[in-house]
């Protein structure tokens, strides 16, 4: 038995009569009812991998898993991602079911501290800090394959669960809970910020709109050899990165406010892993929807990712996955000497400079 | 039937076995799931109620609720409050149970329009906005009388439901659906900011801590004569305020972030009516707990009113009520041109100033 909230539907589901997807999917089961679900994305800007910052992150963040710690983060990743400045960004990236043990943890572990810390005055580098928090009714995952815990998968009391509610478009707002019952609207218009906000030599916070949609969209080729590796690098890869080329060039028609792809690292070594994700905001559950139905980038991703997986059967080495939350209003998105160009910077609606 | 969320509890009910409640309570039904409830609190802040800033701030609030307006309050009230620095406060208080219709609102409505024009730098007044929205799982509500509705229980779709949750110390907990999986701690200290803000011809934020909880308690007198109308005014009144004062007065050690006892007005006449209700923000549920369960002035109020309740019955004419909400941590408080006492300003963990 999994936990889900649930509501009879006041609004219609997408799903078309009859509908029986061609391919088997998974989604995200929580063993016990929770009231807030996490991600916490954490990062430091710099120039490049080798910035004396990036030594004094990382050990920040290596030490703010201390065995035993009720606080830390249930599932911690690093990532990295080098941004259209061509700045490098390292992120640690930790989701927790529990949002007293992340307020705690914000307050105590050295990494939040560091960040805490900064002179936005004086840095020689950037830093950011992106929380997404949400209830269980706001979030929707699916996963090609369950034999491996992506995201926030990767916390304990979660499971795989084989679902079909998948295979076709409209299929990710009804496994949205709370999309029985609200449509997810936006308030207000997707409006670039015009002149730039000055964000370098200060924390700045940005706020996002109403009913903000954040996907992280992954992709793990780790086990692929042979002939499904060459066609992930060569040929699925390529199509997938068109898409995120398009959805940045179109940011201001097609609703994006933040697009980045990050790699995912071993976290000892750094050493980049046959592990990607795509991170993007959106203006709202609709912008991502257009795309995903409307867009020949996404068509031609997903028509290739099912006949793979026709293909392939169980052997599919290509796993691909998502996450995706839809949040209310917030301010939890902090930017200390950040260039002007970073996560919600561009397009918030309100942006706040942090009092000392 | 109502709706109401509900968990398989976690944690156990503060309910001593066998409980029987003395009087009869009602509590707030849903009539269909509701994702989000929103009480708006919006005011100017100036000298006295004769301010031109009143005059121009009444105008947009009436101007605020053209009939058939589906972003309009469901529910709606003008307060006035004069706080500890002797400045009159006059307050609109709107509640929705569509937190898409509240954001559309407070993008059009000659109110919403109004404070966002004020210039910090230039205004002769103050003006605030605190928003406090949560799912119903954060929110808890009790009642007298069921026959006339209060707060939020003005929202169409809502309705009285009687309840025996109540009548002893930790009902409220037991009353919030959420309760059941979360112990809804702070993750820090409450603690004044030293020195204050300077909040004086600025646009700033106040961001609370995790887990404040906020309560708006009522008291309702209008139809008292005779006996009761005097006991009230003579007798449970002086009780009532010797409480608030206490919660003032030892706000650093009994957890008070902000306190405020607001006046209910005829929405055209302006004319205090003979309700009142005390809008309180707390570091934590245990906070106000705390001086529920072992503070003298809460016994006074709390063993009168019973004894009343149980003298009357249903002829009693003084009805007491509260709804308590319980926020993760949001920076939904703005504050411009106010006094640095106004509102979350002397306890936030953070405070951010908006750009333009």
């Amino acid at each position: 038995m999994t936990w889900t909230p649930d509501y009879p539907r006041a609004l219609p589901a997408r799903r078309p009569a009859g509908h029986q997807p061609r391919a088997p999917r998974w989604t995200l089961g929580l063993d016990a009812p929770t009231s807030l679900l996490t991600s916490d994305y954490l990062a430091v800007q710099c120039g490049d991998e080798r910035a004396g910052a990036v030594a004094e992150f990382l050990a920040a963040a290596r030490a703010s898993h201390p065995a035993g710690d009720p606080d830390a983060p249930e599932a911690w990743e690093l990532l990295s991602h080098t941004d259209e400045t061509g700045a490098y960004n390292l992120v640690h990236l930790g989701y927790w079911r529990d949002a007293t043990a992340h307020a705690r943890w914000l307050r105590s572990a050295p990494l939040a501290r560091w960040f805490h810390g900064l002179d936005a005055a004086t840095a020689e580098h950037g830093a950011w800090h992106e929380v997404v928090q949400v209830p269980p009714e706001r979030a929707e995952t699916i996963y090609s394959d369950p034999r491996r815990a992506f995201g926030l998968a990767a916390c304990d009391g979660t499971r795989m669960v084989s679902m079909t509610t998948n295979g076709y478009f409209g299929a990710a707002r009804d496994r949205l809970p709370v999309s029985a019952i609200d449509p997810l609207e936006p308030a207000g218009p997707h409006r670039r910020r015009t002149p730039p906000v000055a964000s370098q030599r200060r924390r700045l916070r940005a706020e996002c709109g109403h009913h903000t949609a954040v996907i992280r969209s992954g992709q793990y080729w780790q086990p692929a050899t042979g002939e499904q590796l060459a066609d992930y690098e060569e040929v699925l890869r390529p199509k997938l990165m068109a898409g995120m080329d398009h959805l940045r060039r179109a940011a201001d028609t097609a609703g994006t406010l933040s697009l980045r792809v990050l790699t995912s690292l071993d976290r000892e070594s750094l050493r980049p892993l046959r592990e990607t994700s795509v991170l993007g905001h959106f203006h709202s559950l609709a912008a991502l929807e257009e795309w995903a139905a409307g867009h020949a980038t996404h068509a031609a991703i997903y028509q290739h990712a099912i006949e793979k997986n026709r293909r392939y059967g169980p052997e599919r080495t290509v796993v691909t996955w998502h996450e995706v939350f839809v949040l209310p209003r917030t301010a939890a998105f902090e930017y200390v000497n950040c260039h002007p160009g970073t996560g919600l910077l561009p397009y918030a609606p309100t942006v706040l400079a942090v009092l000392p």
